[in-house]
């Protein structure tokens, strides 16, 4: 079963569509004429319009292309409505409801039914108990969440266990200006599943990054290798380091406590993992904006020392090297910054100065160094040296990495010249220091030849 | 030498006071104007005026009330400065130069002269090596720092080793729209250090939390017993896990690197500690404007699960209890949505509704909880609870702590509300997990026996 009728349709059916505000079949159908192609409530017991739309009583009755069935009604009738939808050829479809392998035996037996339906038909299905996905760059809105329509386009693919993650992650990228080419809540995967989402995002061009939310699966080989063959970087936040049992498998059905041999997993495949919806979020936007590191070699170049030892110290944590500088890079920072405070790595200029620009540039382009994190607070008189710094990522192919503080309203101006030169840009020491960490992450997985051997092992197994 | 003189001086002289905008002179002049009090320029080489002030070419010729000077210069005039400020009766002075302890022997030696010249001259100082500090309800902006105005005043104190390190939380804090009551860098710590700092924010009525940066100190024992003194809460950001330690030396002049020592103080008193300065301001917004916790029993609301388990998970770690809640409580629940998703704690009401607020609530009347953390993504249709939750925090004196997703403009509107009712607000799960965590750690403060015994120990060496 392909995914592209789910992630790509033509036309739109929403089945169990309202005219009552509140009910899923509204909030649904409200979303879904976004869309730039045909959208079809279908209701047997409606009549008239919704959204202009004319109600047709089912989605076998659709004159017109459809491949994809945004299923709003009850959990009982869905594996029908499935039936149907294989019917009415319709490839795709998008089980909001819950009550299925989440709720019991009783709901897992409903769950059965409706893969049989699925795979019998060739229905693709996400969900059920999800809140959909969304693509902004499409007006794509597969789902019943509210106020979405302001979440940015952009590179950056969110694939979530949880629906409501998956939101945590969006409007926290919407209220930092970072758009995402898609957002998909999995729920229960009972067809598509991290494999499938994986896959699809990995060949879409739009999509930079992959960032996964993962509360626990029973099909963790697979999600292993599709992070492993993934040409577009993954890095996961995997949720449940602690016994969180009774309520995790109340919501996913999935049991969560295996965290340990997920996190080897993905550290084994060079597949950086996070710990927090905020980091997922900063990590996946320097992986997605930046040029592929080549090692886990930094150099930091601070304008204040106390954020600066912030960065150091979480750094060293997270795995990264800080080389010492070249005699080269040595001679020049000293030439441009005669007595400066301490020249090794990290650079500390002491304060902002006109030439800090020409630090971070001379940092940039020293062998040793593989990525570069500059800290800087904002001061007026000196601003950001973007100027000094148009070209410098192209020309040394190598992540620069941005971050500072200061008012709102300034670095939203300012910062968003630096992101132009693609450097990506942070507001607090630490969340640059994570995104880098990151990106050491991920630098290792070329390097590592434990990874290939366990690539091996793994293959007889 | 008492530290009024610093924080709550009659008259500023401003030392090295220049007209030359983008000279520290110029900068603290311009910042010290704003100061509802008189402010005299003071330079010996310059003449006629400066932001509307006539120069003066002493401290000793100023002919006003005066009893803080920042001073501007060089720092191998800075003890000669120290010692005319003292036969001026100015019982205080901020150090804005580097070059002293931080700076190997030389500058040691210099530093020696300094303290020697302040003692004597019964002057207390702030530095030297740091930015001042500000305290923005009194239009005090002790610093030459730029962009500063916008700090908004309110009550949290941030006491940070670094000027840096505090600047990047206070303009956090302004785009989190959280105000303060003070910002400190005390930088190398001549005479003023954090004993001094946290006892006279202690006793600062404007101040309901301080927040601490630590780098390594070596009065650590005097720091930790001011911290276990303080009426006011106290969490501590306290860098240096990792070696840091050359760079860290070229800082302030003070060894990191006894990191699991403070780790293990702060834990003994009782003083919650953080990873980051996003994750202090978290967590001294909390302790600031909650109820004190009875304990660390937390009851979780949530409207989606997988934020949810998130947030269950982070707690956890964070040493929380997720106490089962009552019978009657679970009668209630039950009542008031039948067949709710998971109605143990955490209670996961599935989406939000309009009795979600009713949920909280009677949550938050459990006496199983010591304190409420609610998650819910924002839906248009149902909004935030505010109505039904107004009088709750006061009613059963606890913590309630909400967390939210949704479109920044709607947040911006509607959180302020909640904020309103005493209910600190967060943008992401997690980062309101961490902030509940830090008020579990500190409700632990008040039920650790050990804690007691060990400061009867400690009395004794």
């Amino acid at each position: 079963m392909s995914v592209t009728n789910l992630f790509d349709p033509s036309g739109i059916a929403v089945v169990g569509a309202s005219d009552t505000p509140g009910k899923i079949g509204y909030e649904a159908m409200r979303n879904a004429i976004e869309f730039d192609g045909p959208v079809y409530p279908v209701n047997p017991s409606a009549s008239g319009t919704v959204f202009g739309r004319e109600f047709v009583p089912s989605v076998t009755e659709i004159d017109g292309d459809v491949d994809l069935a945004l299923i709003c009604v009850p959990a009982q009738v869905v594996p029908d409505v499935v039936a149907e939808c294989s019917e009415a050829d319709i490839g795709a479809a998008i089980i909001f409801a819950g009550g299925f392998s989440e709720a019991g035996p009783e709901g897992q037996e409903l769950q059965d039914r409706l893969v049989a339906a699925a795979e019998e038909g060739g229905v693709s299905l996400l969900g059920p108990n999800t809140s959909g996905f969304l693509e902004p760059s499409r007006d794509l809105y597969a789902t019943f969440a509210s106020d979405i329509e302001g979440i940015p386009a952009g590179n950056l693919a969110i694939i979530a266990q949880s629906g409501g993650l998956a939101y945590a992650v969006a409007f926290q990228a919407e209220n930092a200006g970072v758009g995402i080419s898609a957002m998909v809540g999995l729920g229960n995967r009972a067809t598509v599943g991290f494999r499938e989402a994986i896959d699809y995002f990995d060949g879409d061009e739009r999509t930079d990054a992959i960032l996964l939310h993962v509360e626990g699966t029973d099909r963790g080989r697979e999600l292993l290798e599709a992070c492993r063959e993934s040409e577009t970087p993954v890095v996961a936040y995997n949720v449940g380091e602690q016994d969180v049992g009774d309520f995790a498998e109340s919501h996913t059905g999935a049991l969560t406590g295996e965290h340990e041999l997920y996190e080897a997993g993905f550290a084994q495949y060079g597949v950086p993992t996070v710990r927090s919806s905020p980091e997922l979020l900063d990590a996946g936007k320097a992986l997605a904006d930046c040029p592929e590191p080549d090692g886990p070699n930094v150099g930091i170049v601070t304008a204040q020392a106390g954020p600066g030892i912030a960065i150091t110290d979480r750094l060293k944590a997270a795995g990264a090297t800080l080389p010492s500088l070249t005699e080269e890079t040595q001679a020049v920072v000293e030439e441009i910054l005669p007595g400066i405070t301490f020249s090794a790595n990290p650079v500390d200029t002491g304060r902002p100065m006109p030439e800090f620009g020409e630090v971070v540039a001379a940092v940039a382009r020293d062998d040793n160094v593989d990525i570069v994190l500059v800290y800087e607070l904002y001061e007026g008189s000196v601003g950001y040296p973007t100027d000094v710094l148009e070209g410098v990522v192209d020309e040394v192919d190598k992540p620069i990495v941005f971050a500072s503080g200061g008012p709102e309203a300034i670095l939203d101006e300012e910062l968003a010249e630096l992101e132009e030169l693609r450097i990506p840009t942070y507001r607090a020491p630490e969340r640059a220091a994570d995104a880098v960490g990151a990106l050491v992450r991920y630098a290792k997985r070329n390097r590592n030849p434990d990874a290939v051997a366990a690539e091996e092992v793994n293959a007889d197994d």
